[in-house]
């Protein structure tokens, strides 16, 4: 499909990709750049890549496709880098959690005969690093794609073409309402489980002891979000700060006007509040989002 | 170990521990009360129970341990209905996520010659009804137990081996510890979840169905525990509002704290609050209380 493929940084999704393009030969080559030392030399053990270079500009020459796969405040610098090297005809593209800055960034390098077209595959886990990736990620999940208005359709059905490779769904949406939409199922949610965590964590020393004993009552789901790579989350809430700052707010009316139906013991309220939330789980189900199987199918 | 055992209340909980009861031969007689006639009917039609009744007082007349496993403001009638016809020397037991409002009245009632001591599984499932139990829901889990201050302690270690046959690591903690630590680690969590779900749901209806659709960004975990039984949990909340209140003023606290960071754009704030929570999901995996499986294990 692309003659040549560059994975700018192997961490969960990096060497996920990587490790897909692999299995399905997506390419005739791969080639991988990251700013780390320990993980290229992860990657040469354990025979992930036979081109991992330390040369970002090296890592770009000639190739089709590039997926910058960094955490987001890191893209100004790469394509500084890689500017000039990239090939005539090339797409550039990556795997952030939010688009209005990126877009920004890359409009502003007016960056010539090479095609930009944003990618974010829904995909991850709460780990990092490139020892906890794996073939497998892409799957069935749903990968967000938001081509400028005046791209090619046949760029933009290669690019689609590859994420379909890698087993998932695409869909095609713009950056505005990709981070509107992502605001709310995903930057919220780890906004709220980060929250929720360091509220529970403040208590008095020896209580912390006894609220991780019994925190399978609760707590135990949202330590899972909040155990999620920081500084790629801190790079998210800078860049979608406003969508997200609109959501906190919203929560927070929402939450006083919890507060007080439990202060005043309005159980019709809480009930009607309780009661209103059931259905959603049933329709992200149906939706092929999540297990049916009770607590997620943990045994 | 008891002679009779009733069961009052056959849900989720009730159903679980008479599957657990009957499995491991723990009683010569089990006896099952439920308000619900469809209940009833679905516990004979699976043969669950050869001795359910529809009279409550039959259904507790000469039982040794009584469990009641039914939402927290239907205990006074209960308990008011069975009070007359509890044979000498039983022991009365419950399952409830508070305790405070319970033994209040419980104390009001003024029984005499019988033994209450309060437990609490923490077990459980989003799901709700008879359908939905299993017999291995103990197996592993915490459940607290609250004895009064002058109870005997042969009494308690009965219960104790009780709740230890079903699979149950058991603790013993006084009423008021139990509703503090209760209120951190699963009803704070379940406020929350609430909250997020109704938040995200108040979209514009065309904004709904896209939510759905990539939920599982990180949205969809608090839908599982927003799908949880509302009748419970209204209950929950009334007779824990003061922990509780206190627990979400703290979190709207920090929420406040966060979301200045985020308009602030103080990058530093924020890569400090997402690190502060990375270790505690290490130390509840540690404690046996989640699995250490990627995304819970999720396929």
């Amino acid at each position: 499909m692309f003659n040549t493929i560059s994975i700018i940084g192997c961490g969960l999704i990096g060497s996920s990709i990587l490790r897909a393009v692999s299995l399905k030969n997506l390419a005739k080559e791969i080639k991988v750049f990251d700013f780390s030392k320990d993980v290229s030399a992860y990657l040469k053990k354990e025979n992930l890549c036979q081109n991992v270079t330390n040369d970002i500009r090296h890592c770009v020459t000639d190739s089709d496709l590039i997926i910058i796969a960094t955490p987001l405040s890191s893209y100004k610098e790469i394509i500084l880098s890689i500017k000039d090297n990239l090939k005539n005809g090339a797409i550039l593209t990556d795997t952030g959690s939010v688009k209005k800055e990126v877009i920004k960034i890359i409009h502003n390098m007016n960056l010539k005969n090479i095609t930009w077209i944003p990618s974010h595959p829904i995909a991850g886990t709460e780990e990092s690093g490139p020892k906890s990736g794996f073939a497998e990620m892409f799957e069935n999940r749903w990968c967000i794609i938001s081509p400028p208005e005046n791209c090619e359709k046949n760029i933009i059905n290669n690019l689609k073409s590859f994420w379909e490779a890698l087993g998932s769904k695409v869909k095609i949406m713009s950056a505005n309402e990709h981070d509107q939409i992502l605001s709310l199922t995903s930057h919220l949610p780890h906004a709220i489980a980060y929250n929720i965590v360091r509220t529970v964590m403040s208590v008095e020393d020896k209580l912390k002891q006894e609220v991780i004993q019994y925190s399978a009552g609760g707590l135990r789901d949202f330590t899972r979000i909040a155990a999620s790579n920081p500084l790629m989350w801190r790079d998210i809430f800078l860049d979608n700060s406003e969508n997200i700052v609109k959501e906190i707010d919203n929560f927070i009316q929402k939450i006083e006007e919890l507060k007080k139906a439990i202060s005043d013991k309005n159980g019709d309220k809480l009930y009607q509040i309780f009661n209103s939330t059931k259905d959603v789980r049933k329709e992200i189900i149906k939706a092929g989002q999540d297990t049916k199987e009770p607590g997620f199918g943990r045994k």
